[in-house]
Formats: structure tokens, C-alpha cells, sequence
């Protein structure tokens, strides 16, 4: 099983990046190419028949997976990074984090209007961050059909924010 | 031909991040799976023969390819990040910038004394990020058997400074 393959491989590292968080280090993973090969197969079969038009990606560790995932599906993969990064025209959505604000930007003409997309990062948490991915891709008049994730801490709630409008979850380890 | 349809895709975004710099966006190469799959196997192709045992990745746009390349050759990836990103005991190195220095670092354990690898990120330009990679991985007796890049901009001379110790540099697109 994939679940356990990922879990036997991620490795608790403790005080990271602060005294009392227990943090999952996802590098181990892309040290096994199999593995790696195992992942992203694994997302390609959970997310096909949602038909997706492109993967969406967050800087950074979304951009490790998405586009093999995009690859695998014959589809474009979409950065979506941290401000100022970007060229050109870009539009962006500031959302609040533990302590400030983060900003995030997309092209405005990486997509056409009505495009169909699942967003990708290797771990969801709170879901703060992806929120904010999805509601800077409505914006484009994006439809976001579905997340996809490594990783999901599911005691920090971050699903069911995602899942309001019904939009279907995946994550491949789920952690309590 | 790669280089044809690379310098097809990329666009030339004026005056970013600032006033009279021409950016070379790779951003578009994302939205062609078809021509991703292309670049990747290029890589493969031109670098197999080095026998790496790993493709070490520059955060961020290192990241996009590197680890397709590292599955499509069956070796482990190794991200190279900013510093302070990566949990657990990390060695790291600092560089100097245009303005002021930066800094970026590697887990300690991520390979072992004495493996080879090839350092990939998107664009080599002065060479100044990857150089201090380079010294990174010395520090832990890694050998840089080679440097792979999508682009690179000849003028700025970053060839010259990498190609020092013999290490082959390999880029897909070259502009003067």
C-alpha cells in the first residue's frame, strides 16, 4: 500500500521549524525514485476521471511532484509562487498566517477562463495557503475539480475548509 | 531539434525583476507535457553516461524537473534549499549576491561520502547559486560530476567559472 510505503519512508523531525512542532519531512521520499514513481501513479489513478485541463502547483514543494503528475496526464502545469517571482502580468491573493501575511501570484494568462484544474501541494494542513491558491484561481474564472496532496494532517482541519464546496480531497497518507 | 522548441516556448518578459533586464520566463515550457517529456529525456540522454548517483535540485525552478529527471535514471533526488527550510541537521554555504549575500543549505545525511551527482537547476547565468552548491556538496565529499540546465545565457559567463575543475556543463538552449 502506498499509505504505508510513504509513512515507513517520511521521518518525524522534532522542534522544526519551532520548540514543540513535530514536523514530517517529506525529502526522504524523493531519495526513492520507485517510491516516487509509486506517488505520482498513485495521484494520476485518483485524479483522471475528475479531467482535469491542468495541474496547479505550489512554490515549493508542489512544484517536486506536479509536474510529473502533468506529464503523466499529458496536461500544462501552472506555477503558482510566493510574490514577485513571477514575470509579467500576474494577479495575487494575500491571506493571513499564524503571525502576517503571505502573498501568493499567479499569471493572468497562464490559463484561459473555464479551465478546469487540481491544485497540488505535498502537504495539507490547515489549508490556509491552498485557500488562498483556490480563491486567486477563481478569480481567472478557474474551476478548481479537486487538491491533491502527499501528506494530510488531518487533525488540523485543513479537508473539511477544502471541502465545502463539495471539491474532492486526496491525500495519500493521513496523519492523525 | 530541443533547443529549437525551447527558444519556441520561452518567452522574453521586459524590465523584470527590474528596469533594463530581459527575463527569460521557462514558466510556458510547464504547459507543454509533451515538450517537458522531451526536455527530461534530453537530460537523460546527455547524462547517463556520467553515471551520477543523484540529481541534486536548486530551489525553487530546480525543483520542476529535477526530480522527473532522477525517476526517468532510477537515482534518488537531493533538494538544495534557502536557508532555513530544510528540517533536520543541515550544512550550509553563503554567497555573494549582485546586493548583500544569500544563503542555502543541504541535509547532512542526505548522501553519503563519495557519490556523484549532477547539480540541475533551470538557468545558469553568472553561476554564482550554483558554484556555492558546488562547495556545498564538497563539504560533504560529494563529487560534481556534472551541471545540467534547461538554459543558459553564454554572456554572463557562468560556463567559464563551472567548467574550471572539467566538470562538463550541459544546457538545452543556449543565447548569447
Amino acid at each position: 500500500m502506498i499509505e504505508e510505503r510513504i509513512k515507513q519512508t517520511i521521518r518525524d523531525i522534532y522542534d522544526f521549524p519551532k520548540p514543540g512542532i513535530i514536523f514530517k519531512d517529506i525529502s526522504t521520499i524523493f531519495l526513492d525514485a520507485a517510491l516516487c514513481k509509486s506517488i505520482v501513479k498513485s495521484f494520476v489513478d485518483k485524479i483522471r476521471h475528475l479531467e482535469p485541463d491542468a495541474i496547479v502547483g505550489l512554490e515549493s514543494r508542489g512544484f517536486l511532484l506536479g509536474p510529473s503528475i502533468a506529464m503523466e496526464l499529458g496536461i500544462p502545469f501552472v506555477l503558482i509562487r510566493k510574490e514577485g517571482k513571477l514575470p509579467g502580468k500576474c494577479i495575487h491573493e494575500t491571506y493571513d498566517l499564524e503571525y502576517g501575511t503571505a502573498t501568493i501570484e499567479i499569471q493572468e494568462n497562464a490559463l484561459a477562463s473555464g479551465k478546469k484544474v487540481i491544485i497540488h501541494d505535498d502537504l495539507l494542513a490547515t489549508g490556509g495557503t491552498v485557500l488562498a491558491a483556490s480563491n486567486l484561481l477563481h478569480k481567472l474564472n478557474i474551476e478548481v475539480v479537486g487538491y491533491a496532496f502527499i501528506i494530510e494532517l488531518s487533525a488540523l482541519l485543513g479537508r473539511a475548509k477544502l471541502e465545502e464546496n463539495k471539491t474532492p480531497v486526496i491525500s495519500l497518507a493521513s496523519y492523525t
